[in-house]
């Protein structure tokens, strides 16, 4: 029996001498290699806060006290330490543990939100309300590097220091690359306080210091600050933090666990608000993950052989490849066509355009805000920018997008990635919102490509547009087959066109397929029907409403939020031009869901062929019985 | 005839001799306090960027040059100087200038949004488009203390500091109040450069020093930076923007426009990104301003005695007080309710609260994302946050309000103010988007209180739900006299009933008033109609859809964008109800909206009673023509 088994909660470590933390160490990255080498997941970030976490849970008392996990994809380990191994058979499937802390899973998770720089807000938050109730309860934020590029992060950072008496602990995780390399002035300070030739001598003195220094007891942090004070010549300046009015200890070793126990015991007991920045190896331990430059395993998206890090399934052809061949072609053609990446060049496919055209490439870092207004600048200075970005993280720039880009009327463009139902990543990752919340602003264009075809039509279409923001969106994974059109009307692409006039099914996007298959299901019973992709989605195309005045059903179908979305704006115009034919909404409930796989999830909320196809049925069967009692209501109400 | 009546352009300034430019100073103030006392505008901000704004316009050659103010309400003296003296009369009026900068008023003005902490990202994509197509220009991004608290501002300095060959110049304007006293570690910082005893001292050195420096000449910054260099003994330590790599000249006296004008000088050649900090005080020049600690100053909002600062109409009753009186009640009644506003706790109301109970009052500074998510964390340690922000704002932080609040069904109430039309600021001050956005947030009750009496109601009924998002809407400016309600049904007020089931008007907030006047002039021409309030609005009453499918027309009535607002909602739950009312939207037309008053902006869209009234008697009349008919549609379609 491994000395893993034995922990099935936080105290269990607290017996554990040395060697055993030493060996549970091993186990665990051997574990997270096994396991997810199977299910696919984070693992890169996961075996890089190991000996961390392991400190964390023996310095702080999870659940009274809080430990905060920025982003949460590096939460596996503490989830392994708080009674949850077992779970990992089942990673990110249905009813299997979640890829982030889970509430539903355990007293010791807290916050779900799987987007980056929130936890210094949250600490601040509940470091505020303990101090009011009175609560002894210590609260730890684990930040990564990356994540400090964020501007919330920095909103949140002003705010602690500037609060000196409130007790709260800062881990700064730092490898230098919490997804690609880390960018910007933060990056070079952290760089330059990581890579100072005098760094592993003053770690040296740092450590002799403190295994003088008695692991429990009374306010230690004063020592610690005086054994500091006393190195200042040694180090390297390490101003930013300390500017701001923030305790500093650092930089440590994040993979020496007793090292990072004291400096954590220090934070803990020093009653203001500290920094604990810990150097880290993203991958620790497992040479492949470690020596990872296109960052592949920071999350391997499924089973992959453990031995030589090859992927067992080979990847199918994909949206975002689409993409990438296809910029890189326009970047070819126009000079003017520049692209941003906010800390995903990679995911989003913006790597070969940057290969080929690295000064026209731009990575901001996790900051969505500045990749949208910087888009705006960009813009107004001539250029053409295209900023890909997951659908998800385009909400952290809505007000960008509405008041600085669309106020300014700047031809920029958008290239949402995972719209729509993401599924195994969890609610935060789902692209259900870009439909509903882009509706609202003027003058912005938007679009979802069917197939691999029109992405690279609409692409072109929207980078041609030099006086409004475009938008594209298509979800994440494999391609569909193409879809062809048979006729293409004043830009709407007729797909079907079969018997009577009966049911208008719009599809948007990616449900172009499904919305064919519906026909099938529907023709064979007789209904007639006609399937159009609008390819722009917004404005609503006049041609709609023209076809919606002649069927009798209008059924819109998209993978997106159904409040506000696509199917909201077509009843809105319906509406003014007072086209009375009924209209029904399909897309996305209005709801978190639940991690589980895109299909699956889709054909859950009645969003397969046959469960669409079975639902109009009914609904023309209605309005059958409703049209023989036309007269009386009509009579009745005003004959 | 004065200087400033000889300035027409900017190029006018440099035939001007020193004595000249402190005679135009003056002049700029006392023209500034005559027109801003008769009109209402920003006062304070512009009295204190005088000097600023002549360097500026001295050292850099605008249109060529790009000048971009954060904010922009600091851009009147910029308007003074480019030719738009005239326009002050008519200042924030219909067809007059514009409180912001305004891209149809002048080519030398190129970002209109008057949202805070954005000036850096376009400058930094303006700087990145000049770079690349090879245009020699400068770029100069000119933003306050207070916009420094915005996380946007820090993305924006993370990606400058990061490219260390692109010219830059950023202009720090530090008063220390961009709108209430600035806050947290970055304000401490500044103030700590600020009040360093030693800091006359520099500024003589500085002086002495770059008097014997040619204004122009060849890059002179490492005069500069050499002399700096040789200052530091004498300098406070001001590593945080050096820490990020920024070049770093200051502080410097704001109010010193040949000193201004030196550092400019050196910025301008230096060849990378410079920050130029310059300490200014707001409203210098007009006593009654500059010692105004609530800030009243800042933005008179109407005509006052420029002698004794003295409004000159009583200021009647407001909505916002209505909020502030309730607040503290319910702080007194409930120790767990906190109070959180991000830079604007006077214009919010929250002033009341934070004297009574300083200890539950935050002001995070320009930082709604923070506000917002430290909201979460406050309510998850057990409080119940109470965030005040005007509507337009909350865009800000859409990704909080749905992550990190809903997601983790954090009971959390948030109050906006100037929401719908606001009028007098321009496009982006209008609050007509939070209805829409926040309809896709799951789980989140929305309201909009009609009057003063429904606030104090709902606002108790929004700080009891503790799993929850809630959320309180309500205009800018004068209260409206209470709407009674005949009936409350599961509750929905029923404002009117008179006749026949015709026509059911779903009023939203405070479009009540309007209804009820509406539904007045329908009875008059025979017309039965209900007119109904229903307080929440999200989610939507089930009664609204049993009541519209007993009418024969169904018009909802909202002071927000039409798309994807109550009225879509509405639409929605009538469609998925399959009821087949024919429904009307009616709301703010979706685009951005020129600055004019309130009443006269929601008279042009069509949302005075008598327009509405005259659209509603037609869609009637309409309706039955349509009735008629409808046995041969019937027959037609499928008979």
């Amino acid at each position: 029996m491994g000395v893993l088994e034995k922990v099935r909660e936080p105290a269990d470590l607290n017996a554990l001498s040395d060697e055993q933390l030493t060996t549970l160490a091993r186990e665990i990255r051997d574990f997270l290699v096994a396991k997810v080498s199977r299910t696919g997941g984070h693992l890169g970030p996961n075996l890089g806060i190991v000996e961390l976490t392991l400190a964390l849970h023996r310095v702080f008392e999870s659940p009274r006290d809080r430990i905060i996990f920025d982003v949460g994809h590096q939460a596996y380990v503490h989830k392994m330490l708080t009674g949850r191994q077992d779970g990992f058979d089942l990673l990110r499937q249905k009813g299997g543990l979640s890829g982030y802390p889970s509430r539903a899973e355990s007293e010791h998770d807290l916050v779900e939100n799987s987007h980056a720089s929130t936890s210094l807000s949250y600490a601040d938050g509940l470091a505020k309300a303990y101090q009011l109730r009175g609560e002894d309860r210590h609260v730890v934020a684990v930040i990564g590097d990356g994540a400090l590029t964020g501007g919330m992060a920095w909103e949140a950072l002003n705010n602690i220091a500037g609060a000196k008496d409130r007790p709260l602990v800062i881990v700064v995780n730092d490898n230098g690359r919490s997804y690609t390399p880390t960018v910007g002035g933060i990056a070079d300070h952290l760089t330059a306080l990581r890579t100072d030739p005098r760094y592993e001598r003053v770690l040296d003195l740092v450590k002799r210091s403190l295994s003088r220094t008695p692991l429990v007891g009374p306010p230690l942090y004063d020592v610690l600050h005086g054994i500091k004070r006393g190195l200042k010549d040694v180090m390297a300046p390490q101003g930013l933090f300390e500017d701001l009015g923030m305790k500093y200890v650092g930089p440590i070793d994040g993979h020496d666990r007793e090292l990072v126990e004291h400096a954590l015991e220090q934070a803990k007991n020093f009653g203001g608000p500290v920094i604990v920045h810990c150097v880290t190896r993203k991958g620790y331990g497992y040479d492949i993950a470690e020596q990872d430059e296109a960052d592949c395993f920071h999350s391997p998206s499924g089973a992959f052989d453990p031995l030589t890090g090859t992927p067992v399934a080979a990847p199918g052809a994909k949206w975002t490849n689409v993409f990438r061949d296809e910029l890189v072609e326009l970047g070819r053609e126009r000079p003017d066509i520049v692209a941003i990446t906010a800390a995903m060049r990679h995911p989003t496919g913006l790597d070969a355009f940057a290969r080929e055209f690295p000064e026209r490439s731009f990575d901001v870092g996790i900051a969505e805000q500045h990749a949208v207004t910087s888009a705006a600048g960009l813009a107004m200075g001539g250029m053409h920018p295209v900023v890909a970005i997951y659908s998800t993280f385009l909400n952290r720039a809505f007000d960008q997008m509405l008041m600085d880009v669309a106020l300014h009327g700047c031809g920029a463009t958008f290239v949402l990635d995972r719209a729509g139902v993401t599924g195994e990543d969890g609610p935060s990752h789902n692209g259900m919102w870009d439909m509903s919340i882009l509706q609202v602003v003027p003058g912005l264009r938007l679009s979802a490509p069917r197939d691999g075809a029109r992405l690279r039509e609409l692409l072109r279409e929207a980078v041609a547009v030099d006086d409004a923001p475009t938008v594209l969106r298509f979800p994440k994974g494999a391609l569909v087959d193409d879809v062809p059109a048979i006729e293409r009307r004043d830009g709407v692409d007729v797909l079907v066109r079969e018997g009577d006039t009966d049911v208008l099914l719009v599809c948007v996007g990616s449900m172009a397929a499904t919305g064919v298959e519906v026909a099938a299901r529907l023709t064979g019973q007789g209904i007639g029907v006609t399937v159009v992709d609008p390819r722009w989605v917004k404005p609503v195309n006049p041609v709609l409403v023209d076809l919606a005045r002649t069927h009798r059903l209008v059924v819109s179908l998209e993978d997106s939020g159904r409040v506000g979305g696509c199917g909201a704006a077509l009843g809105l115009a319906l509406s003014d031009a007072r086209v009375g034919t009924p209209l029904h909404v399909a897309g996305i409930a209005q709801r978190f869901l639940e991690h589980d796989k895109r299909p699956q999830l889709l054909a859950e909320m009645g969003l397969g062929a046959q469960d669409l196809a079975r639902d109009i049925v009914e609904r023309m069967a209605q309005a059958d019985d409703a049209a023989l009692v036309t007269d009386d209501h009509g009579a009745v109400s005003r004959g």
